[in-house]
């Protein structure tokens, strides 16, 4: 077969980083931005508000105007003009005088203050003030609420609609944001089909290739199920050459080791196969390739095996090029009880979290049910036989 | 005016109540379905696995026939073939007989038991078997993993990628899940501009028509963001007819009084208008309308007031359609400081979430530090006048 080369798990991870896959960025529209991952600081490009304006409807005036104002003496303002919300200011305020103002509209130059509506009264084209206003009573001035050059938001972060908001009230028509891998996901098997067609004997239903697609989308990424390549070479070639249209290609393997030989053959035909095998239970079956500078991953068939080492391998990965390293992916647990090891087996167990209580699933990594009940796993080292209930454990979640 | 229909909060969720907008239940190919709400229970339509696989590569035979073998006496299987995952069984296997198997293969007839390759040997075309085999060993039953006929999903919940592997996995083309509600949002007010514009004296970015549109997208619902309506008739009724092609309209007010009561003439024109004021603080320019059925909600200007009236009286609606309704949307807090309300005032005050405290933000409605800087808010009684630090409070999240 050729191809034994069996590392370690951190071995694994720095032939993965010796592809030296960089993230890239790109410019998306704000509208489209929504929950993609900002790839730079953002600075407020312009003052906001942009210019003095009223908080509230009512008069502007020259605070100083009104100082000695008093409800048994109300000071009379010449009413000169109405400014609403987008109007363009052309009044200039002289002393004795005030124009009606709406909430939102620029004040006047020479005003510094907004009396409230119901606060005054208005005879003819003369407004009665019966109190005095400090200066910037009613005013928002500008720059108060996000001043010209301040970074209003830090990346890398996953844009929220408070961010798009915030993005579009600074006058941003585009960002800069982590270009989203996108992911070619394959499965083999000659005993595997599509949802659709018919249960022959001996046939199962996919369920890895929907798997990875779907976690890689939740993740953040573009993922592409190419379908199911039958266990001969030319079906195996034709879809990995298709899936080298995109930037990286997972296969979920067929069950069997002759599949899993076939895979790697093909992907050192094409180009170079890195490793085949990890010394991890489970993950024996784990190929790590290398074809026109795309990494191949072929994980294992079993579907909670499938899934570990796509989190142990690929995740690391595709969360570093979706600029979501920083992120913590684990919890510590207390574990609900005992569970035995093989010793000199360094071994990564699918368990439940229950609250505060990680429960071990003991069902196989074949069964469906461990794979839909699993939130994640714990590692037990070679040196460890036996994780005593109750003992604290670190739960890495898919 | 005419329209002044001021209700409490209480009521004006009733007359939403009382439109009788029902979810709608859609079918979506499984591919498309991650995220998506289910609408039904799923049940298992097959066995799975759906025949008896052997677990392990290795060669498949009676236990019975093994029962007598030990180290030193092995008993010879003469080997009668091979079966390889995706194969139809023919062969039915006679006493004294084996197949080789490989995993995910189903078993002959007649076959009950797995040896694995590492525990025997072959000799010519037999197989020499060195221990007892019990019946299963080696196998998975048809069914033990799932059964034909059990519930596998229960409805309401958001599909995960695990979810829709299952469904995969038992042969699902297509689920049923809730019909995302489509929205149209507009924004009104002739200071608002739209990114990429000019920043003309006077004028600012929108930004209630973002934050909106990118909620109900968080939410799970379909946003259309339609821009922004000038203050006057044509400009209003024009969106608001284009709106109304979609579920629902939501316009975000023009910051003063006198668009709010154009917005709520046109749709008294166009349909009715049910509520035009409620007795909260921010809400009192919130206004509830329908048009050919169809729920119109014209929000307040200020951004967090606008979120806010989004929060308490859109976004259950909208849970409501995408079948999210359990789902808890508060959390219990101490309160940071001290808060002053005023005696007779409902009011609901923005709060941002820092560990198990709720800091007041008090900056105002009308700032978009407030809006970016709040995780929610909380309800300040009529009866209450000061709110004590470290007092619980409900925080009800955006």
């Amino acid at each position: 077969m050729g191809f034994l080369k069996v590392v370690s798990l951190e071995e694994a991870l720095k032939v993965i980083e010796s592809f030296g896959i960089e993230a890239k960025v790109e410019e998306v529209p704000v509208e489209e931005a929504l929950g993609r991952v900002l790839a730079e600081d953002v600075r407020a490009p312009i003052d906001v508000p942009p210019f003095d304006r009223a908080t509230v409807d009512g008069y502007a005036l020259r605070a100083e105007d009104t100082f000695m104002a008093s409800e048994s003496e109300p000071v009379r303002l010449k009413l000169v003009g109405q400014i609403n919300a987008g109007d363009i200011p052309e009044i200039k305020l002289e002393k004795g005088q005030t124009v009606g103002i709406s909430t939102g509209a620029p004040l006047p130059l020479g005003a510094d203050a907004v009396a409230m509506l119901e606060e005054v009264e208005v005879e003819g084209d003369e407004v009665l003030i019966y109190k005095p206003y400090y200066p910037q009573a009613g005013v928002m001035k500008a720059g108060t609420d996000i001043a010209k050059g301040a970074v209003v938001l830090k990346a890398p972060k996953r844009l929220t609609f408070k961010d798009t908001a915030l993005l579009s009230a600074l006058g941003y028509e585009k960002v800069r944001v982590f270009r989203r891998p996108r992911v070619a996901v394959i499965s083999t098997g000659n005993e595997i089909i599509l949802p659709g067609e018919e249960l022959r004997p001996g046939s199962i239903y996919d369920i890895n290739g929907r798997a990875i697609t779907d976690a890689i989308r939740e993740l953040g990424g573009e993922a592409f199920f190419l379908g199911i390549a039958r266990d001969d070479e030319d079906s195996l070639r034709e879809k990995l050459l298709e899936g080298l249209k995109y930037d990286m290609v997972i296969l979920s393997g067929g069950a069997s080791a002759g599949v899993r030989d076939l895979t790697s053959s093909i992907i050192e035909e094409l180009g170079k196969v890195h490793v085949h095998g990890i010394a991890i239970q489970p993950g024996k079956p784990t190929i790590i390739g290398q074809v026109d500078g795309k990494p191949i991953f072929g994980l294992p068939g079993y579907p909670t095996s499938c899934l570990t080492n796509f989190t142990l391998l690929v995740a690391p990965l595709l969360r570093r090029l979706l600029g979501l390293s920083g992120e913590k992916r684990s919890v510590r647990k207390r574990l609900a009880h005992k569970v035995f090891s093989v010793k000199g087996r360094r071994q990564f167990l699918p368990v439940r979290v229950e609250g505060e209580e990680a429960v071990p699933i003991l069902k196989g990594s074949g069964a469906i049910t461990s794979f839909v009940d699993a939130d994640g796993f714990i590692e037990v080292p070679e040196t460890v036989e036996i994780l005593e209930e109750g003992e604290e454990v670190e739960v890495f979640l898919f």
